[in-house]
This record gives structure tokens, C-alpha cells and sequence, in this order.
């Protein structure tokens, strides 16, 4: 074990024992990402309970020039939560729900509290808060904000970014911006907050957050529907909007080859769908009005198998019918990463460029892949679709993904010609730097410019978005 | 007439007769307000009719440390656009619909487009943009997203910043940021356009934007609801939102004496309910379907009475009708001025705190200013309420609003006690600026921080929001 950096050691000297750890154990959990694909190392876990003691970290760090790596629940995909020597701050302590504010449907929680959590407390006040994901028993709040999380809810009620009326949030220099406003409107100069949302912890560390709350909806219909292919998934998602108005919440579409994986490898899972129809979307409707939501999922559907939208659908008949639906569609990764390997990638197009990306992408990736398959997935309803390509045979490992590196290039160009995004919900991390850099230079140039301003001293996750020049 | 500035000379010279003037009438046209509040001078008007150009513009500008003024429509309440000096840069050549894309529920428009025209073009094409305020017959899209602009379909819909998914800016150095992206997820790094929403034109120039459409509503319902105070009103919205869902589109109040002003000054006005209750609220529903938002509106007006949150309530009969009520709202601040000047407050405060806000501000506001008595209206739905305090006697001039002067500051004080806002959607111009620098430091420092990194030579309406130091 090395020494720890003086500044560190006076820092640690002065700190609450609860505030810090030099634990190998924990030390090393804290270097690791949940999928195991991440792994490093850090000299010291600095855990702070309030801002105040967290600017106090950070303002010993930045005189120091001693680089820090915020963490949550380290649920991220792209490497931006695991340490490379960083000093990590993890948020763990710091998970109160300090106020719910139901008249104003808003409520202020600190970064280290956990989705699932606060998914809960607002339950419980009689109100939702709708960001969902797959991991919300883990990921925190922190973290969804500094990664602008999206998840299955989007479509309705937006990102996080969205969600978020007010933020606390340390500077690297130890100031702290005390914006925990329950506010809808505050136009008093520039939005400061914006420039911590999906930020990545490389712009200062947030540590509390007043989020948006919404009526609980008194129904819910959920169904799974056989389509012809994305483009006539895209023409029913037009459909179900203009004849529901704003009850679509969820629209996720399946590929054919996913849902088989999720039958194969998930013990229980059958799909309600005569067949293995090529493509399948999620639809979740909802409604203020008891009943209303399945009502208007029956009349839609009916309306849409008329217009030829639909080839065949089940409706969820029970609250648990629906739960095994949607289990289906969590269950993609699962069934996907029990077959093997996979080249992923979580891309964005308009809407209206979906089902063209999708046949190009998927026909020239396929035949550019000796022994491929495309696994599409997810919010479709955003132009946000996971085009994976795996191996048809199962058991692929590290080295299909090399062999499929020429076909990541292809699908992100084929993002690019139809303008849209080769990260839509996921962000940069480690993982698409070389690629943002490359398409965006102009933008990273400014990202770089802003980032020295707020971050002089690059303390602040310095490897993680632009990286190290 | 005094000579143009060398570095000014070569760049008209080199540019578009068409892009630039020296008219002196047109000169004087752009140096004045549409309220005739602010009233300066500018030495040549700009006119691009490019990003391009725009950015040859900005750089010569830059280069010769020239400082300029971007403008649109010049509806804004704060001063943010009367030049003292400074180049103007007008958008009004750049405002062409480049693009409307309904299957992706998006459109593309330049800076200079009117926002009645950009609403129009959207209906045309089977959609809604529902931005939607008094000054919509001359505000420009580049203004509206440069104030992040509010107005009566905030409620459901969100402001301007919500209703931006890309944005084309340039950079006082000339750079274009090309950003006229159509997708709802985009998670590459800092989201920059974030920063030129709201900033007022001191960050960089907004030449056109990306905004998102809707679905038009099948049906709209309009009522004009009379209620005990504004607690009552809170409690309305409250039963309204969990009883309807999404489909509260406006909830604006109106005390009594704005309501007797309107119908005393604006011709053919009158109010729809006996007698001139103290406090009223306009409710406007809209629904996907044909004929439910009436249907839904005396469903709700009805238990709304049984649970005495209601006194009495005019539901309109006809699209005229409701026409007709949403002019009494509208033509509040025609009605107030008819009656005299006022002392103006565009503020807001978390909805749980509106009413007790407005009682206490109300009390000691009327009691601290003799004679005086407060109009209030507005969108009480976000927590922003325009609260005005005007002279019981009418024919009031600028001698009152020095004398309200104390008043101001009070009203100011409760805002902050209630944790609000000083400028809920006008912004902070010249008007809020002492304010804002004695309220916010942290924030201001930061916000200089920014501005000296993307306009470092301070050429980008350097009076506005911070000002000069």
C-alpha cells in the first residue's frame, strides 16, 4: 500500500471518522463498475454528510491539485464511476429525503439516495416521481442527475434533466450554489443548474436536488403488440398520440431475436404472442381516470388493427399480467448477456429517421458481421433505440466484439447521416471519448473552455468526457 | 451625426447592402421600446441573413472590441434590448421555417420568425406549438429563447427552455455552434445549448432553433370560476389536476380589481359572473378527444362545488365564448394601464406558498403604500403571479411608482421568505440587476466566470444581467 498524500492525511486528520475510509475492502469496492468491466483503483473513500463537509473535501483536494471522482450507485455504462487513482467521493451517506412538498409536487432529496427510494417516498405522499429504470434499486440521485438519466418513462415526462427544479452543488474550490428551488419559473440570468445535469461529475459534485413530482395516475394499461416492422412501429406510436393525447407513458420496442433470448434464458418468460413475431412494442397507457386506461387501450388497438398498424396484441388483464409484460422487456439485457457478448450501443435518431436507420443499419451490419444478428431494443417512442449486435451462435465473448468493432463505426455513421446521437441516454464516460471528439469538435472546445473555468485545476473526474488533452 | 467606428466601416463595406443600415429613421426605430420605457441610440443596424453571416458580423465586432446588441421583436419588459450604444443586430431577415417534421413532432425556424407565424405553420401542418403569450404578434423566436419565455400554457407544456431541442447559436468570436438537432435524448457531453436559453443575448447570438410540437387538442374547455381567495385557488388546481390528469392547460387568476379595471377600460368586456367577486380563476382544459375537455370541465366543476373550493363559475358555451373569456384575462395589463401607472412585480414562489405569499404581501404592501391597492393575475398554476400595486384613484403617473418604491423591496423581501423568485419569466435586463447582485453572489460570480469564458472581450449585450462591474 502506498502512503497517503500529505494533504490527504492532514485532510482525513481533521474529518469526522465516519467521513472517510482507507479500508482495502471498501476501497476496493468502490474501484469497481457492477458489470465488471471497469476496474481500478483509488487511495481514499471520502464520504461526506452535508455540502459543507463535501466543500471542505473538495477545496482540500483543489489546493492540493488532487483529482476526485464523485460516485452513486455506479450503475453507469461508460466507465465515468470507476477510479484510476482518483480520490472517490461517494455520496452513500448523504440519502435523506428532506422534504416533499406535495401542494407544490416537488420534493428535495440528497444525492446518495437511491431511485428506488425516492420512488417510493413520493408513492407514499400520493404522488410519482416517473423516472424509471432497470437500475433503480441501486443507481442514486446524484448520479442520474450528473448522467441526465432517461429509462422507460421518458416519452411522457421527460429526462432527468427535466425533472430537476433546483440543485445543491459544490464547486471544486469549495463554494456552494444553494439552488434548492421548488420553483417552475425563475428567470433571474443563467441557469446554473443546467450546467451540473449530465455533466458527469467533471463540473463539481451535487449533493441534494429538488425534483419534480406528478399525480399518481388512477389507471394504467399495459399491452404487447406484433407490428410489421419500426417503421409501422413508429406510424402506431403516431396513432396511439393523436387518439389518446398525452396517456401514451411507455413505448418500447422488442426485436424478434430479443424477446427469444428472454424466453430462452429467463426462467418463467413466455411471450403472450402467438409465434415470434420479427418486431413487438410495450405500450403502457395511463390515465387519471379509474379504468380509463385500459378503455383506451382496447379502442385504440381496435382503431389501429383497422388502419393496419397492428398484427396481432395482448392486453394485460391484471396489475400482475402487466408486471410479466413489462418483465419481458427488463429482461432484454439479461436474456442478451446470457446468450453472449455483444457490441452495444445506445444510439438516437429523430423519430421520423427510425425505421430508415433501423433497415440500414440493421442490413449492412449484418453483412458486415460474418455470423450476425442485430438485438433491438427500448424507447423508440424518443428515437432512442439499444442496437446491439451479437453473435447468432451463443457463447461469444470479448473476442466477437472485436471482430464486430468495423460494424460500431458503420452504425455511428449511419447515426450521423441521419443527425442523430451516438449516446442518447448512457453519456461519454471513457468509453465514446475518442468518438465525441471526433464528431464534435467545436462543441468539446467549448465543453473544454467551460471546464476550465468552473474546474481551473481539473479535479473534478478529469478523465472522464473530453479526458486529459 | 457622429462617423462610424473604422472597423465598423470596413465590415459594411464588405457586406449585403441589405445587411446593414444607417437610416437614422431606422436607427431610431431600433432604439426604442414598445412600452417607450427605455430609449437610447445605436450607431448601425446589423441585419444577417445568415448563421454565416451573422458570425462575419460577431467577429469584425469582436476583433475591434465593439459591443453589441442582438434583437427580435424588442417585447421584452426589462430593457434587455434598447441599445445605449451598442450595434444592434437584428434577426428580423432571418425568419424562414426551414423545416417542419411532424412525424418526429418538430419544427426548425430561424431567430427572426414570429412566434403567431411559427404557432400558424404548426397548425397548418396538423400540430401545436403552445408557447403562447400577450406579445405574440411581434416576439421573435431568437427573443423568446434568449428570455426562456413563459406564458399561459407553462402549466402543461413548460417554457421555452422545454420547448428547445436544438439550437444554431454563434459565439461572439464567430464560431457557429451547430446544434439543430430534432432528438428528444442526446447525452454527448455538456448540453451547451442550455447556456444561451435565458441568457439574454450576453452569451452569443441564437439564430435558430429546433422547438418541439404536439398534438392538438381535439377539444378545449374554457370556464371563468369564481373563488373565496387565493388558497381556495391552489386548492382548485389541486383537485383539477388529480381529478382531469393532464388535461389543465392554463389556470390563470385574476383578483377582483384587475377584473373591474378590465371592464371598465377595454370596450365590449364583461364579466360572465353576477356581482365582482375578489378573486377569480380562468381554467382552460384540452383533451385529446373530441368534446371530453367540456365534459371533463363540468365533471370537475361539479365536485369542485360539492367541496366548496368553488363560489360560482361560468363554463363557455362557444369558441367564441371562451374567446371572449380569455380576453378579459389578456387584456388585464390594457385595462391597468388605462387606470394609471403601477409598480410591477413578475415574481413567483413554490404553489404551497402562493397563497400565504399573496396575504401577507397583499396586507402590507396596501398598508405601507397609502392609496394604493394590489392587482394581481396570472399563472398561479406555476407559482407566478404578476403583483402589481397600483393607485386606488386612478390617472396614477411615474410619482407613484417612486412613491410604491418601499413596496417593491417588501414584496421582494416575501419573495425571498417564500423562497421564490424575483423575476419569474421577464428575465433581468437592466430593471432586476442591483437586485439580482444583491440576492444571488455565488451565482453571480459564476455567471461572470462563464461570460468572461465565452464572450472574453464582454462585446455581447455587456449591460444586461450582471452589467458592468
Amino acid at each position: 500500500m502506498s502512503t497517503l498524500h500529505p494533504a490527504l492525511a492532514a485532510l482525513t486528520a481533521s474529518l469526522d471518522p465516519k467521513a472517510w475510509s482507507l479500508d482495502p475492502a471498501e476501497l476496493d469496492a468502490h474501484a469497481r463498475d457492477w458489470r465488471g468491466r471497469y476496474a481500478g483503483g483509488t487511495p481514499l473513500v471520502l464520504k461526506p454528510a452535508s455540502a459543507q463537509e463535501a466543500a471542505r473535501m473538495l477545496a482540500a483536494c483543489n489546493d492540493a491539485r488532487i483529482a476526485v471522482m464523485p460516485q452513486g450507485g455506479v450503475t453507469g455504462l461508460v466507465g465515468a464511476s470507476t477510479p484510476a487513482g482518483e480520490v472517490v467521493i461517494s455520496m452513500k451517506r448523504m440519502n435523506a429525503i428532506r422534504e416533499i412538498d406535495t401542494a407544490n409536487e416537488s420534493m428535495t432529496v440528497e444525492a446518495g439516495a437511491v431511485l428506488q427510494t425516492v420512488q417510493e417516498a413520493a408513492r407514499q405522499a400520493g404522488k410519482l416521481f416517473p423516472l424509471s429504470l432497470g437500475a433503480q434499486g441501486s443507481a442514486m440521485i446524484g448520479g442520474l442527475i450528473s448522467t441526465n438519466a432517461g429509462g422507460v418513462q421518458v416519452l411522457r415526462y421527460g429526462m432527468m434533466r427535466e425533472l430537476v427544479l433546483g440543485l445543491e452543488a459544490v464547486l471544486p474550490d469549495g463554494r456552494v450554489l444553494s439552488g434548492l428551488s421548488g420553483l417552475r419559473k425563475d428567470n433571474t440570468g443563467y441557469d446554473l443548474k443546467q450546467l451540473f445535469i449530465g455533466a458527469e461529475g467533471t463540473l463539481g459534485l451535487v449533493t441534494a436536488a429538488t425534483l419534480k413530482l406528478f399525480p399518481r395516475p388512477a389507471s394504467t394499461g399495459v399491452a404487447l403488440a406484433a407490428v410489421r416492422d419500426p417503421e409501422a412501429a413508429v406510424s402506431l406510436l403516431g396513432h396511439l398520440k393523436d387518439t389518446t393525447g398525452g396517456a401514451v407513458s411507455a413505448f418500447e420496442l422488442i426485436s424478434g431475436f430479443a424477446m427469444e433470448l428472454v424466453c430462452q434464458h429467463v426462467p418463467g418468460a413466455r411471450s403472450p404472442l402467438e409465434g415470434n413475431p420479427d418486431w413487438m412494442v410495450l405500450i403502457e397507457l395511463s390515465s387519471a381516470e379509474p379504468d380509463r386506461a385500459s378503455q383506451l387501450m382496447e379502442a385504440a388497438l381496435e382503431s389501429a388493427f383497422e388502419a393496419g398498424l397492428v398484427e396481432d396484441a395482448a392486453i394485460a388483464q391484471s396489475e400482475a399480467q402487466a408486471a410479466r409484460f413489462w418483465a419481458l422487456r427488463e429482461n432484454v439485457p439479461e436474456g442478451e448477456k446470457a446468450h453472449g457478448k455483444a457490441a452495444k450501443h445506445d444510439v438516437s435518431v429523430p423519430v421520423s429517421r427510425m425505421a430508415a436507420f433501423m433497415r440500414e443499419a440493421t442490413e449492412q451490419a449484418q453483412q458486415m458481421i460474418e455470423g450476425s444478428r442485430v438485438i433491438a431494443f427500448g424507447h423508440v417512442g424518443d428515437g432512442n433505440v439499444h442496437f446491439n449486435l451479437a453473435s447468432i451462435a451463443p457463447g461469444a465473448g470479448e473476442e466477437f466484439i472485436a471482430r464486430a468493432e468495423p460494424a460500431t463505426r458503420l452504425i455511428y455513421d449511419l447515426v450521423d447521416k441521419h443527425h442523430g446521437s451516438i449516446s442518447a441516454e448512457h453519456g461519454i464516460g471513457i468509453l465514446k471519448q475518442a468518438e465525441l471528439k471526433a464528431r464534435k469538435p467545436v462543441e468539446v472546445a467549448v465543453m473544454r473552455a467551460i471546464k476550465a473555468t468552473l474546474d481551473p485545476n481539473n479535479i473534478m473526474n478529469p478523465r472522464i468526457i473530453m479526458g486529459l488533452e
